[in-house]
Parts: C-alpha cells; sequence; structure tokens
C-alpha cells in the first residue's frame, strides 16, 4: 500500500516529487476520452524512469509470439494496444538549459487531476543559476471533439531573464516497453512540414489483421493566435521550435493543438484534409471556450452518476476516481470498441477485451448510463461471435467459445491454462444478456440476437463436459476458475455451475424466442434433452459437513490455512512466490465459489451464503483487482458492515492507495465499477430481480451519508442513506413501487420517499 | 509411418531421392563423433527444403524468451545448442551450372551411412545438356582426431567434357531455424584468407553465461597433397575456389579436410596455432588411412556392443542404428557433456540435458561401456548441484531439484508445468545412482559424493510434498508425470512412489556413508524422522476393485476409452488435437504409472504388473519415444510375446519407420537405449538386484537367433538366444554365477553354458 496523492473530493493532488514514484504517478494521472488516452508523462521530457503511453482505442497490433512449446489449438499472435505517437511532447530550454525534472533543480511543485472533467495540471518554479521562471502546464482530451488534445503551458519569469525556447514534437518512434526483441511497430509513411503533420502506419503482420494509419497534426497559439515556429522532421518525427525572451516579470503563454485522426475513421488519404477540418474546428475557440465545452459535457455526465460520501474524503476521493477513470475510457460512443482492463494507462492486457467487462462493468453501466451503452456491449460480442465458433473449433469443440482476450472475437492469449481452460468466460459474458434483460426490462435482444449467443455457447458446454461413469455425473475437467491461483482443475463449482445456469436459461428463454431467432439457432429436440440431461446431472462439488461449495475436486485436501498465515513481506504472494507455491496453496486470487453465488445470489439461502463466505473470505488474497468488491457486496447482504467496509475501501482506493503494488503498470479500469457496486448492490443492497427494484441499505459507522442515482426503466432515481434511514428520489420518470427492506415504497416524481 | 531407406543389416541405404522427404533423410543420415555432428546436408548445397544443421556439444546459447505472462520462479532464458557454423560446403559448378538436386537433372541416386564407422556416402550422375558427370561424395567425423571432420568428392566425367568448379565454404552466417525474431548467434571475429579459417562467437548474453569461440579451418587436397585455390572472404564467411577441366572418362578427387576448435577447450588467442597442428596431424595420413583409424576404433566400440538378430533384417538394422547414433553422440570421453534427446540432429529439445540420460542411457550404458562412463553421468549431476539448490530456492523449495533442461544445473525451460511440475526427474536421476551401485557393485560413490545428492533431493522432496487432514496423508499437489498428456495432477502415482523410492533409499544408504559425507550433508534426527514418516504415510492412489494403481487421483473421472477408438487419421493425437482436448482425454503419452513398475520392479507382484498393465497399455498413445521400450520390457516380463515384440519393433525402428511423424525434426536419441532394452531387459529378461545376474529370455517367433554383449563387473559376457534356448559364454573375466530362468550357473571364462 502507498499513498502519493493528497485526500480531496473532487482532486487527485499531489504537492510532492519523487522520482522513484514517477510511473505509479503517471498512472495516477492518466487522463482520456473514449477515443484516446495517455499517461501522465511530462509535455517537456523526462529522462529518468517512466513508461510512456499513448493509446488510441482499437489501434492495435498482432505482435508474434513464436515459442519453442507451442501447442496445439493457440492463436498466431498476442493482439495489443500498442503505444501510439505521441503528441503532447513540448520540449523546453530556458538560457539554454533543457527542462527536465530528473535533472534540474526546481520548487513548488503541484501536479492535480481535477476530477470534474478530468484536466491535468501541473506547476512548478524552475531554479536556474540566474533564473527562476514559473511553469504552469494544463492539458486535457476534449470529450465532444474526440479527436482534439488541447495542451497550455505559461512560463512566468519570477527572477532573472529568460531566453525560453519551445519544441513541439510529434514523435512516432515510440515503442511497446513489453515489446518482443524491441520491435518497432509503426513504419513511417510522411512527415509534412507544411501542414505541421506526421503519418504513420503499424507494420505489416503476417496474420491477416488489418494495419492502422494514423495521423497527427499539431498548431501553435499565443494569445488565440496561431504561431508559427521553425520546423524540422525526420522519420515519423516532426518538431516546432519558438523562442521567446522573457524579462523578469513578464511571462508568455503557448497552446498547442493537437488533432489525431486514424483509418479506423478517415481513410489514408483523407486524413489530412481531415485533421485540417478538425484543427479548424478546435481553433475556432479559445483554449478556455473548448475547456468549457468539455466541462458542460462532463457535467452531464456526472449529474447522472456521482456518488457524493459525507464524512469519509478518502472514500468520496475514491469512487469519483474510479467514474472519471472509467468514463473517460468507455461511455458506449463507438460500438466497435470495449473496455480494456488498463483502459489507455498502460501496455498489461494488451487494451484488449476481457470477461470484466460483462461482469463487472454492465451492472455498473445499466444503472449510469443509457441503457443503449450496455446494449452496444452485448452488441459487441454478437458482433464477434464468428470468433468466438472459431475459437471452439480451434478446441475441437462445437458451438461458440468467446474468448479471453481479444479485439476481433478471436482469441488472441497463448496461455493454454487461461486460453483453453479459463472458459467460465462462455458464460459470463452470456449472463450479461441476463443482467440486461433482468434491468431493463427489454426483453428484445434476449429474444432474437441474445439467443445466438446463447444457444451458440450452450452447444459448447453440452460438448465441454463429459459423463464420467465413475461418478455416473456429467463433469468438467481441465478448467481455470475466476481463481487464476489454481490451473487445470476439475469440476470447478463456479465453472459448472454458470454452465448449468447457461443451459438452464437458454433452454428458458429459446420457445419465447423470435421465429426468427429459432430458425436460425436450429436447436433440435435430442440437443434439449442433451441439455436437460446436463442441468439435471452435472456434477456441482459440495461438503455436506462443511456446508459449502467445493471450489475444485481436491480442494479440501490442500493445506487449508488462512492468508493471515502468510508472512507480512510474502504478500502480495503473486509477487514473492513462484507460480507452482502459489498453484498448491489453498489461497483465492480472486472470488470463484462466492463469485457464483453473487452473480445467482437468488438461488442460495442465507445459511449457504454465510458459510461459503466465512470458509472462502480467509483463503482469499485479493489479488485481482476484481476481488474485493465481490466479498464487500456478500459481506454486506451477510451483515458483515466492518467487512464489506473494508472491501470497499480496497476496492474502492486500490489504485489510489496502490494495493496491489502493481498500479505502476496502470490503473485497474474494469474493476474500478467494483466500488460503485460495493455501494449500490452492497450498502445500498439493490437487487433487480423479476421486474422488482428492491433496496436494503446500510451506512458504515462513520460515514454521515451517501447518495447515488441510477437509470431505472426510463426513470432517474436518487437513493440517500444517511444514519436515520434512505431517503429515495424520483428525479424523472413515472411511478414506480421499490421496496425498502421488504417494504413496497411507491415513488412518485419529484417526491422523496424516507423509508 | 514413412520408411524411406532400404533393410540392410549394417547399412541405411536408399537409391531414391525426394524433395519432400529431404528433411526426414537429413535427419537419419546425421553423423557425430561425440565432439561434433552433422545433418545429412548436401555438400554441394541445396535450394529446396531442408534443416541446416551443425552442432559442436556443448555449445549453447541462452536464447532469451520475453512472455507476457511471465511467472515468478521461471529462468530468464532457455538454453540451446545453437546451429554452428557450417563447414561441409563444397559447392560444385559444372560448365556454369549450379549442381542443386533441386534444380538439376540427374539419375542413379544412392545415399548410405554405413553403420560399421558412420560413414556417409553419396553417388549420382548429373546429367547436364550436353556433358554427364559422376559424383561421389564421402565424409566422416573422425573418432580419434575429433576435431577433423574429412569430405572427399570424386567427379568422373561419364559423357562430354566438363569444367567444374569446386568452392569450398566455411559459413559463419547461420541461424537458428527456431530462433526468435530470426535472431542470429554468431559474431564474426576474423577470416584469414591466407590459414583459411574464419573465428566466430556467441553473441553476448545478459545471462551471465559464458560466449563461446569457434575457429573453423579447412585444407584442400588432391591426390593426398594439398592444391591450393582462389580464397575470398566476408563477414563470417571464407571461399576457397578451384576449378578443373575434365575430357571425357577423366575423373578428379578432392579432399577437404576441415579443423573445428572450440573456446570450450582452446583459448581464443590459441585457437587458430591449435588449428594448424590438428590440420598437421590429420593431413599426415591419407583420407583412407584416417578412415581405418576411425574405423578400427569404431570396430572396437562394436565388439563390445553390438546385438546380432538372425531372421530379421528389419529388426537387426534397427538395433544397429540406434546403437551407431547413440555412440555417435556420447561415449562418455568428455565429463563435461551429456546426451541430448535429439543428439546432433536437430534443433529440437536444444542438445540439453534432460532425465531420459539416467532413466534410458545410464542402464545401457552400463552394460556396453566401462563403467567409468555412467560414473561420468553421474558426476555431471553432482557437479551442478549448486544449480540444482538454485533451481529449488528460486521454488521457494528446501533442497537440490534438477533441472528439466539444462547445460549447466540451471533450469533453462520456461512451462510451468514442466518447470515446476515435471518434478519426478528429481527421483529419476538419483535412481540412477541405485542403478549403478547395484549394477556394478561398487559402492563408493553412493557412499560419499552420491549422498550430497540423495540428501538434496531428499530434503526437495520432504518440503514439496504436504500433509492432507482431511486425508491424514501426505499428498503430492501440483505434478506433471511422465505423462506429459497430464499436467498440474495431485497424487502422480509414479511421482509420489519415486518420491518415497528416494527417501527410503536415502535413509538406508545413508548410515553407510562416508564420515566426511555424513558431516557435509548433516542430516538431524528430525529430518530422518520426518523422512521416515513420509515414507510411512504418503498417500499413494490405488482402486483396489480394479486392482490398478492411480495415475493420479482423477484418473478415474476420465471418459476411460481405448486407443483403438481413435480415429487413425487423427494419429498422432499431438499433431491433430488441441492441447485441451489430449489434457482432458484418457490418453498417456508415456508410459507412467508403468514407468513405476520398470524402474521399481521387484517390489510388485506379477499380478499387480498384469493388471495395470492390461488397464495402461490400451490407453497409451506412445507418443513419446521413451515409451514403447517399457511397455516392451513389461509385457516381455508377463509373457505377452506378441505385443512385446510389436512394441521393440515400435522403439528399434521409431526413426527408420519415422512412427511419431517427427523424425523430420532430428533423432529420438535418448530413447534409442529402448530398443536394446528392450532385447536385454525384455526379451532376455536380464535383471540384476542384489548382487545376482539373471536372465528369463524368450526369443521372437520369427527370430532365429539373437545376441548381444554385457560388460559386467569386470567380465564380458556374450548372451545367445535361438529357438533352442539361451547360450551364454563368458568371453573374459573371473568365474561368475548368473540365473537362467531361475536356475543358477557357473559361468567360466572362454566356455559356453547352455540353458
Amino acid at each position: 500500500m502507498k499513498r502519493i496523492f493528497e485526500i480531496d473530493p473532487w482532486q487527485v493532488v499531489t504537492h510532492q516529487f519523487k522520482q522513484e514514484d514517477k510511473r505509479l504517478q503517471e498512472s495516477m494521472t492518466a487522463i482520456g476520452n473514449d477515443y484516446m488516452g495517455l499517461r501522465g508523462n511530462f509535455e517537456e521530457g523526462y529522462s529518468g524512469d517512466s513508461l510512456q503511453g499513448t493509446y488510441l482505442a482499437g489501434v492495435w497490433f498482432p505482435d508474434k509470439t513464436r515459442v519453442g512449446w507451442w501447442k496445439n489449438g493457440y492463436p498466431d499472435y498476442f493482439g495489443k494496444s500498442i503505444n501510439a505517437p505521441s503528441f503532447i511532447g513540448l520540449g523546453i530550454k530556458i538560457n539554454g538549459e533543457q527542462l527536465d525534472l530528473a535533472k534540474v533543480k526546481f520548487s513548488d511543485f503541484a501536479l492535480a487531476l481535477d476530477m470534474h472533467q478530468g484536466l491535468l495540471t501541473r506547476s512548478f518554479v524552475y531554479e536556474g543559476p540566474d533564473v527562476k521562471v514559473r511553469f504552469e502546464f494544463a492539458r486535457f482530451l476534449h470529450i465532444t471533439l474526440k479527436e482534439a488534445a488541447l495542451i497550455k503551458v505559461k512560463a512566468t519569469v519570477l527572477s532573472g531573464k529568460a531566453k525560453i525556447e519551445f519544441t513541439s514534437t510529434l514523435d512516432g518512434t515510440v515503442v511497446n516497453e513489453d515489446s518482443n526483441y524491441d520491435e518497432r511497430f509503426w513504419l513511417p509513411i510522411e512527415e509534412d512540414k507544411v501542414a505541421r503533420s506526421i503519418q504513420v502506419k503499424t507494420k505489416e503482420n503476417d496474420f491477416g489483421t488489418p494495419q492502422f494509419t494514423v495521423l497527427l497534426k499539431e498548431s501553435l497559439r499565443h494569445d488565440g493566435q496561431v504561431v508559427e515556429g521553425e520546423v524540422t522532421s525526420a522519420s515519423a518525427e516532426l518538431a516546432e521550435k519558438l523562442t521567446v525572451a522573457l524579462a523578469e516579470g513578464e511571462s508568455y503563454e503557448l497552446e498547442k493543438d493537437v488533432i489525431v485522426v486514424t483509418s479506423r475513421d478517415v481513410a489514408d488519404a483523407d486524413q489530412k484534409a481531415k485533421a485540417t477540418d478538425l484543427m479548424t474546428q478546435l481553433q475556432s475557440k479559445t483554449f478556455e471556450e473548448n475547456l468549457a465545452d468539455h466541462t458542460a459535457a462532463w457535467k452531464k455526465r456526472w449529474d447522472k452518476s456521482d456518488v457524493v460520501i459525507s464524512g469519509d474524503e478518502a472514500a468520496q476521493q475514491g469512487i469519483r476516481f474510479n467514474i472519471l477513470q472509467l468514463f473517460m475510457t468507455y461511455y458506449g460512443e463507438d460500438k466497435r470498441l470495449n473496455v480494456g482492463p488498463k483502459g489507455f494507462t498502460g501496455e498489461k492486457y494488451g487494451g484488449a477485451t476481457y470477461w470484466d467487462t460483462e461482469a463487472y462493468i454492465v451492472p455498473m453501466y445499466l444503472c449510469v448510463t443509457r441503457p443503449e451503452v450496455t446494449k452496444a456491449l452485448l452488441q459487441y460480442r454478437h458482433d464477434q461471435l464468428d470468433g468466438a465458433y472459431h475459437n471452439a473449433k480451434q478446441q475441437g469443440l462445437a458451438g461458440a467459445l468467446f474468448p479471453m482476450v481479444t479485439f476481433t472475437g478471436v482469441e488472441c492469449h497463448n496461455e493454454w491454462e487461461i486460453t483453453f481452460e479459463e472458459i467460465h468466460r462462455n458464460a459470463d459474458i452470456p449472463f450479461a444478456i441476463y443482467q440486461y434483460t433482468n434491468y431493463t426490462g427489454d426483453e428484445s435482444y434476449v429474444k432474437d440476437e441474445g439467443m445466438d449467443v446463447l444457444v451458440g455457447t450452450a452447444r459448447f458446454w453440452a460438448d465441454r463436459v463429459h459423463f464420467s461413469k465413475w461418478r455416473n455425473k456429467y463433469v468438467m475437467h481441465g478448467v481455470t476458475g475466476p481463481n487464476e491461483y489454481e490451473n487445470n482443475v476439475n469440476n470447478n463449482w463456479f465453472t459448472s455451475t454458470m454452465a448449468r445456469w447457461l443451459l438452464k436459461y437458454t433452454l428458458e428463454r429459446l420457445p419465447k424466442a423470435t421465429e426468427a431467432a429459432q430458425k436460425r439457432v436450429n436447436v433440435t429436440e435430442e440437443e434439449k434433452a442433451k441439455w436437460q440431461d446436463i442441468v439435471d446431472n452435472i456434477y456441482l462439488g459440495e461438503d455436506k459437513d462443511l456446508g459449502i461449495f467445493l471450489q475444485q475436486d481436491d480442494f479440501l485436501d490442500k493445506d487449508i490455512r488462512p492468508v493471515s498465515s502468510i508472512p507480512a513481506e510474502e504478500r502480495p504472494i503473486n509477487q514473492h512466490w513462484s507460480w507452482d507455491k502459489i498453484l498448491r496453496s489453498p489461497f483465492i486470487k480472486q472470488a470463484d465459489v462466492l463469485q457464483g453465488i453473487y452473480f445467482l445470489n437468488d438461488q442460495y439461502t442465507m445459511e449457504q451464503k454465510e458459510k461459503n463466505f466465512d470458509f472462502y473470505e480467509p483463503l482469499t488474497v485479493h489479488e485481482s483487482s476484481l476481488s474485493p468488491c465481490i466479498h464487500s457486496i456478500l459481506a454486506a447482504e451477510l451483515g458483515k458492515k466492518e467487512k464489506a467496509v473494508e472491501l470497499y475501501q480496497r476496492t474502492a482506493r486500490l489504485d489510489l492507495d496502490n494495493y496491489n503494488n502493481d498500479t505502476v503498470d496502470g490503473l485497474h479500469i474494469t474493476s474500478m465499477s467494483g466500488s460503485w457496486l460495493a455501494i449500490v448492490q452492497g450498502f445500498a443492497g439493490m437487487r433487480y430481480n423479476n421486474d422488482e427494484l428492491s433496496f436494503k441499505p446500510f451506512i458504515p459507522d462513520n460515514w454521515t451519508e451517501y447518495s447515488f442515482k441510477i437509470n431505472y426503466r426510463d426513470r432517474l432515481i436518487e437513493v440517500k442513506v444517511d444514519q436515520t434511514g434512505s431517503h429515495l428520489t424520483l428525479i424523472a420518470g413515472e411511478n414506480l413501487t421499490v421496496k425498502v427492506n421488504g417494504q413496497e415504497f411507491e415513488l412518485e416524481e419529484g417526491k422523496t420517499v424516507n423509508a
């Protein structure tokens, strides 16, 4: 655990700069606008340890992964959102000395991410031999003009005289830090010194996936007017240099406007013209006017989604940081996109789509964005069904298998215990259809396109189990559950339970599907009988004495001991223990049996929930960011308030406090929704089964109040909980009956109900 | 299965050349001399599909293996015996046309490996537009002058006139075919046109392993006299060109002499002088005289090891091919070396040391070479104990863990299910000490250095098991047994049985160890008590109803069905099925439970052996070359003659008949001893426990006779078996009592006993 920013309800702010924390700081000050994103790298450059990161949504590269121990069925490449050409560069020399915070003397450092609108500001005083200059930077990525990045720097000479040379750069020579053999993914196409643009293209690949072209264009403004410096270029690089001489007390403000277009939206040949148009559009307004537009758009987002916590500023900061980062990563405006586990904040997980989206993003986005956003996420998988069929075929299995990691639907991860075995995703992903249908009441999707997904995955599951004569049951061997600290286990309870759910749900919904869908999926009577037989006879491990479900067949044969028995200096275990030691240990990376109880919450008794929670929670190290929220929600349901709050804190401030000592790699974007879920489904106990919206709220002892809003079936509802009880306001929409603590209340527009 | 060479008792010969079989042919015509080896590439070059291969024993490179999904405890590099600079090159142009069998017209092709001495010859008639030239090549790697390679070509003009240009080359620009990102491993140092040498060095590496320098020197001779051509060079390359004009009926013979020295034996700066000395030595004799020396040395080897089979030439050819290839790979003359699974015949398995050596090479070499050779193999592991301690520490475990793949003792393979889990090697390797001691009667090794190995590995095992309260037994989780078609299983019977054996044997031998050894290993009373407790209480799975040992906990939960149920076109399954399908299947790659019964043969009843054989044999696909021999030996013991013979054939002609469709990659060197073991331990039923040498021979129905020799406790014994019985001759040494079919016989020097 490490906290390098100060507590503040609307700011992530620090007044310290430590070189050893640079990467962590960069992760935490990443900004994005759903179209692109940047780590918190310094505009003027930085020669110390740093992870450069610029990412363009949907721009990826199939990195080859030749290894000696190839396995049949492996995909050919590992896809990743590669480090994109960098456009923030604004090098600065003061009286000939390069401004580099790794080397120069400076004071009065401040760095802040304003969470109202994702505005990143930084200031410090450069202390040269006979000059002091205050620098103030600001930058944001425009959310209504997606292609635009705006950067501003103001230099004020506090003492002495300063000749300041600014060099604005566009740099296509970037490499991924994780690239094998330092391979460069970008090839230069053109540098245009007049247009002040560079155009680059991802290198050709052997895998038939598209090459992407990117054009960057920059322009400098001073006092709202374009100013022109001296432009030079090199292969895939462009620089524009401008020099000003300032006397003591004088200041100079320079703005760097950037437009980024890619072949995802604009044909190669049209990119320069398009960038020029967009630059004109950008420069028709001042920096401040653009910022005002941007901030207004953010305000609309916040108005529907802000969670207000009184009495605990750390908790308040955590939840807002998470909502901000989520919305900077994905707001559903480009249906071709999805939510990468690290968003635009690092290289890890390659910016690809994981099951995280359906399991963690969907249940929050259902409530805080329009239903169309969630539907777009469902549609994304439907669009990739061909890839899913391909994946199953690669394994010699029937039906469709959604990938662990993908850009196109085709699996692009090569680890047999994950690629081939962490197949629970193939029920978790369709489970989002169930969630969407339950929450919105909109059955149109499950009746039609959703049925393609359900039947495709059902066919996979029916082929993936086998009948064990020895057990006289269907069993599922060779599985990795959500707990990736066990691999290749048999009869993982979660996976088998979810597979069973999928088959059951598919059988239930199939008769109600549209005629067209029924015809398309063409399920035979034999298939249905087989699926029903599996539903009835699949083996789900249980220990009756302990009253628990068995995570996998041999779990109790392990040396069962609590997490508290691990010496503190050996945690997180994934950074200290060898892989085999982890695998043999009883320690659970993330909710597994409990994830199943969370998903199918209405199917288990409180006693079952409690016994399993009490058994598994002490064994769980929560070294996946996706874990504590699930435990927090169950703890809340079980009345274990202290535990619920502890785990909420861990999920809400996972990155702000660097709980798992890995935020240097980037933020845990997809798990950020967990803190929202912990408040809404956990503290407030929201459920929405059987067309019934219900709450069972509690408030942590040290909070005075918390409130959130949900968008439920064309209504906007505010839920406020304080130490006296809960207060529900129907801000907009038709009357609605909700249950609070088992009691029914009728909500009317504009009125608040106290419960 | 594919047979491209003819059946012949002393030749591997073919009169066909098919381009699609080139790689397979190259594997089969590989030659070596324990110091270096070559695939059967053509001297004159070949533009079609081919796998170039030149390997120098002990010259390796740590290839980096950066992958995204690194696991804690993984070693940094994958070591491999890299493709060494090539020295066989002898390009030929006839009247301006490049001789290239992929392109030119030719007839009368013959290619033969003479198994008396590993002499490779090749001939064909080049048919040019108006000329026919017969070419005859011969080459061998000298076994008494290890650094020498001798190549001869004779051109005879059958019709027309031929201007023939010979270009002898030395080429350091080679790459490994399996190299990641086509990385080159060799850097040029010097080309010396006067000395006709090139010197190259392996590139620097990040892992602190040594760089190797290699110097190649060539010289041409005609009629026994050195001839000098025109020499040119390029970076890491040298060429010497010589042109002759021949009229019809004339012939010309050119010899290329090559010396190869490496920094393993000669300091960089001394290599040129050393090579000159060696060249002088080589050229002090003619090609024929050198060949005679070489052949005489081979004769000595054969006299002690030949296995003669009458009545089955295919079987005869198979066993000789295997013995030849084994001895060309390793004959114990350089104690720093070991036996790579593919020897010098391909890139796969990287020429490193595996457990194959102890499990398959030792029991044969004990009998056919001097005891010192086996002792050198034991010593090799003792010398690498530091590495073994390092490996265990990497996994957070006590004691010493011998590596799966190594050059130095340090593990250099990165696959968690192998590196961390295929730990049975850590008993199999010490088991060679037991075998050596049992066979030779020499207790000095186990009493002293052997004890370091036993105690080091015992400590590992004692830490690797854990006590399961649930079972009230010690269990061993997370293991991959010899059957690599199951990974990460619990309580693999073979591994647990061998671990138990190791602990038991160590406890037994410890009191008899030298004082010095006891002091060194310093085993406490607590340790001994713990080891004994594990010996007494380790869980070894068994199904009493079936009367079998359980390969692993969940084996019976699988969909058990025989190999015969797999469609023929899906075999070998490792080339047709995805990895997960293989893992879930009941099909066994190689002997696992049966391997244990083979190793600890005297501990099980015939009934146990039979029930396990009958259960597991039908499930075994034998897709490891190490498998059929073990099954053959057990089948022989159980009187299942037909099965024993079938599996012998498979092991003896595995490469000659390309059973597993993978000989293109290289020969299965370490399993070649299996055919010898199948005859000696299988057909002849040789055992040597408790200082008693015994036999229980049978002869396959279609064989008229077979004989072999063993070197047992300073005696050379010939065992001949025909349809009338067996005939044992003590060729040299003191009298010895042996048992044949349970009856005792006294052997006397020079006399034959009929039993």
